[in-house]
């Protein structure tokens, strides 16, 4: 669908303008003209963004064709921004997805691109809807708004993460397990995905704030250097998470080796008690001390009591060897 | 709780002053304003940033709203900082908390906004109370003062992990256990945490050393570049403790396992000794010897002293030939 | 194999050149020559390239002798560029090859060479039969065209190894194996592989896009600019899946490490268990039981009954004490 | 102690100077003054050189106060350097200590101010006393000495860490215990530490050797510069090392996990070919073939022969299916 | 030994110069003068240098005393090198050796120093003596000849660590040891030493292309550069090199790790079914059922055919179970 709003100077806004209006509207310098193209076909929109607008066919190609990292390009007239907004669900097998949104920003007008839907345009449409204000303070304004709106969505996600990163921690001192394991490695690898994100869209909001492009008015910087203030911040979070999965990777293995460690311990004690008393009674089990060979002063009393004596001895030995080499 | 203290040029120091009052006070250039916001509402805050103080919308939302990594924002007129206060307890879950200061400084005010105690600032004010030379020298030279108690604060924290780490050393080759493993883990977390509030508040003091900044004197530089050096050093010490406790999860790691490996080679040679002669006085335990069938050669003295020579030569050769393979 | 077409300004396109028709056209500044040397011998090669062209011998000998690293040179009249193809087959032992096609680019000519198969340029050349356009925008867009070929044909490779990460991240939890582990650590050499070509690439396509060179020309800037977006998203990805294979890595190692962990925790239940019980019956087994000795009490019904008992007790206690240990 | 040593132009080098001739002497500007404070009193030394040398507080204070990073320190009149000096002992605890060297150099006097001995500086000192060109070359030069001195004490150290790691490196391959590992760990801490105090003495002798300072003479440059050589090369040396003894830990690590897959494997070899037999012995001593029963078939000759071949066929057996698992 | 040839303009060309001789030559600015000293003493070499060749003490300490890394040192007339030969032998104990060349060079003269055997310079001078044109092309070109062949002795031995890290792959998968371990190791280690060597010598041929040095022709820089070029190659080979070494070692301990997983389930598997059958027949073995007691029943044909049921019940069972935990 093809949305339109436009604000002429001194005139009231529109929406929705005809494909004829919205090139009248390119004309005149002192207006504000947002189209926002969402889930829009590609030949619809190849034919206005090059015709309407007059993009630049590799421009136009790298936002209706693939996903990219986020960037900015400077085409002189206009700025071409691939920026992502993020979609998160814990419960999800992959928690982390990325949505596209492709801008076009001119000195009177701002195009929003997108295949699938952001709810952070959304937000911002209805805002201007109810509110013209928004639309008076010019393109670099209401850039400034999807931004904003757009970087506010990551916090919940990153807040999310955390509280898992949390409960992860809690969990691998008690009873770690596969599940466990699982989740630590989603966290990971939703984490690295967030961080490679995160930093390209810092650059370009570090762009946006140095004032390198002559589109946006020297006055809307503090808006960018804000948000990107938020996204240096996000990073230094998101890679402070990236720190403590580390960490419960870590801990996790060396819970788990411990626990190994004693296992093995008590399978070796164990054995080291009952392999030479189990020795001792087989042997006086075999058939030496019966009516065939006359040993029967091995098998009377004084012999059993050593044996008892001996199965008493034996292990106590063995468990004070053990002592002392200070296993238990 | 808004304090405020102001020094006029030639005049008495006032504490506590009006709105109004304090409203005056900023129109006289030669004056030194200290207002200090502890645990003041957002709302009251605001209005008295906003409107008394007249600083930007932004700088006073990012002062109130949410916690930012350390930061000096230059607002032309004034310096919007952020820098964080350390609060360690060992013996805490998570020994390291950092709670944030805000600060405005003007070329005649300061405004230190809080909504946690920090001792640093209240010791500051407490000597400034005393002694009124410190409002005399500018508000540079308060500021240093504000951020030099500050940052003493966070030598104690830097030594006691200092301590814990030599402590764990030392348990390390003693008695390693779970305790043990999560004391390293969470002195881990706490200098990563540490690491990453010094870093930017060193660069934050580096800008303050290399005048950046037309609110500060030139004269103050060899101040910030003081604590500076301080925080170079911290975090190089913060540094070489991180490498520490990674070398004593390594050493933990490695003993665990050099333990494991001794507690398998004793369980292995146990076994090898007694299966063997275990399997021995087994068979003469089988019932082939007994009356049914005529195998009473086979149980007779000859014979049992044949067992009871391979009881002894059995286990003898096994412990030559584990000896020999040089596990013990 | 020899191959040129040739197209002077305002003529028909001509195509398989004689070598005296070659110097010719080079000294004709407004058309444009393609010669592309597939396979062809090293020293019909040099004399071309050092008698027709007049390259430099140094350049020369980089283009015929070894292979390189990806790189551009400036030679004033004319660029020297290494690129390589990717030639990606998961099945094979080693499933990434490189072929490199070594580049001669003047004002008014190309020279491509190869020594083995690379399709890339095949379709460029085939394009240019069928499409004369292709060689009148310049050679500049011409070198666009083979590089643009080139790096398409990245993305296949790119994303048979995501399915195959994919493919293993499903199978890592179910049944690891040393097959498994072997197919985990080819992919992590071939995604070292592409990294390496990948990273030299996009820097010759950097200094391309920054207009570093007098040989191209000032608009086709914005096309190479495109091909560098497509390797930065390239490396980007491939970073990307490195990270993703590592995971791989670590979680196979962890969910083995896991499944030792259930195999002991098995045995030494096991182990506790049935040792202390076998010891019991053992010991009743003895001969001191037996008509030798007068012990018949201890083996007449009331000793049964209480060894019956200790076999049913002593294997639960043990598995209580188990239990309170947390194994199960 | 305060020792002293002056040269004016032209005059007789005299020692130990009073406080007052101290004075005089910094106002001649042909001269060279060295002024030695070893272990003094923190007030004495404070009033030293608060008053007659006049330094900033601050410099005192780093100087007198705590411990630092190497660094330098440009205040105009002088310079204020903190190196270290390393103190290296393979047997103790803690192999590497090192003591601070602070220096105050102005355009004619040095100051070295330290609280434990430094042998480089009195090395300096006695052959200042035995000969006294090393004062006439002027206060670069003269720095230029001591700090050749100091480093030249790091080399004995980084050899004896060397053929430690050497002998290391034999050992780990024959009988690795604890005691190598704590050699490892202590090592590895000990070349952390040596790291950490070269790299910022490298920056300090880079800064010397590229004059940034208006007190030291041009010419005196390539002296710093070759100083700075020794520590690159110190570095670059003790990278080597720290690469070493990681190695050496990667060795270790393996080659217990080596000895315990050995161990393991012999464990289980020697019950696979056990338990089946003791388990078939065992059968044949149960009280089913005995009079009750009239089983007697089953342990008559027959069977005992049928028994004797099961135990060489089974073991047998299992060792050829271990074979073919390819453990031994 | 002391080499030297000589060249004068329009003259023929000299070998082994007297002393005085090497001293009117240099005095000739059109001639080339190159001085190869060859396992020298020290002070031979030191008189020579410093006297009749005039080089800065510092320099001719630092080429005569000890090793260096790489590196290129301006003294304005003349430049100081030093450069590494590599001599590889895969089969000692560390394969990889380097003997370290200093070079001076100035307008008219080249002077090489080693005190061990480097065939590269001895190639050059062969060179130079079957070829006089080696020497007419200048300084610049002659240096260019003995570094080239220099860095191409580096090939080879590349080439063996390649081919080394082939077979060890190979082999990782098939017989894993203590041997395989050493080796792979040894590379690690001689990998590391490489790199070292290589990554400065880098820079020297940076330097030396990027034409930084007045001795130096401008149109020899592409010479240079070409060196520079292999050197980058070399290194990049190099570093693939290393990560194959890391992911060989990796593979390794997984392998190792499977393995012992392997060893572990079935010492399980074998446990698990034997223990309870063998419990199970050490009950029938005990006295209770003979004479003594009259519990006959337990020892009649019923029970029998029970206990052999039981036998085969409880392993298959044990087995069933063991199944569904998917150790098999």
């Amino acid at each position: 669908m093809i949305h339109s709003v436009y604000r002429a100077p001194g005139e009231q806004t529109r929406f929705d303008l005809k494909p004829e209006e919205i090139g009248a509207a390119l004309q005149q310098p002192g207006g504000l003209l947002w189209v926002d193209l969402a889930g829009e076909s590609a030949e619809d929109s190849r034919s206005l963004l090059r015709e309407t607008f007059g993009f630049h066919p590799l421009a136009v190609d790298d936002a209706l064709e693939e996903s990219h990292v986020p960037k900015v390009d400077d085409w002189g007239e206009y700025l071409y921004l691939v920026l992502h907004a993020v979609v998160f669900d814990l419960k999800a097998d992959e928690p982390l997805h990325t949505h596209e949104l492709d801008l076009f920003l001119g000195k009177n007008y701002l195009v929003t691109y997108r295949t699938e839907p952001i709810p952070a345009v959304d937000r911002t449409w209805a805002a201007c809807q109810r509110d013209e204000r928004h639309l008076q303070k010019g393109v670099g304004r209401l850039l400034y708004k999807v931004i904003d709106e757009l970087v506010a969505d990551y916090m919940p996600a990153v807040e999310a993460m955390d509280e898992a990163i949390d409960g992860i921690e809690d969990e691998v001192f008690g009873q770690p397990g596969p599940t466990l394991l699982a989740s630590i490695f989603t966290l990971k690898r939703a984490l690295l995905h967030l961080r490679r994100i995160i930093a390209p869209q810092r650059e370009v909001l570090n762009k946006l704030a140095r004032g390198d492009f002559g589109v946006l008015d020297e006055g809307d910087r503090v808006f960018f250097r804000d948000v990107y203030d938020h996204l240096v911040r996000l990073y230094d979070i998101s890679e402070g998470l990236r720190d403590l999965v580390g960490g419960a990777l870590d801990t996790y293995l060396s819970v788990v080796s411990n626990r190994m460690n004693e296992v093995m311990r008590t399978l070796t004690v164990i054995t080291i008690l009952f392999l030479p008393v189990s020795f001792l009674v087989g042997f006086f089990g075999t058939n030496f001390f019966q009516p065939v060979a006359s040993l029967t002063a091995w098998t009377d009393r004084p012999a059993f009591v050593l044996m008892l004596l001996a199965m008493v001895v034996v292990p106590a030995g063995m468990f004070l060897w053990i002592r002392k080499r200070a296993w238990m």
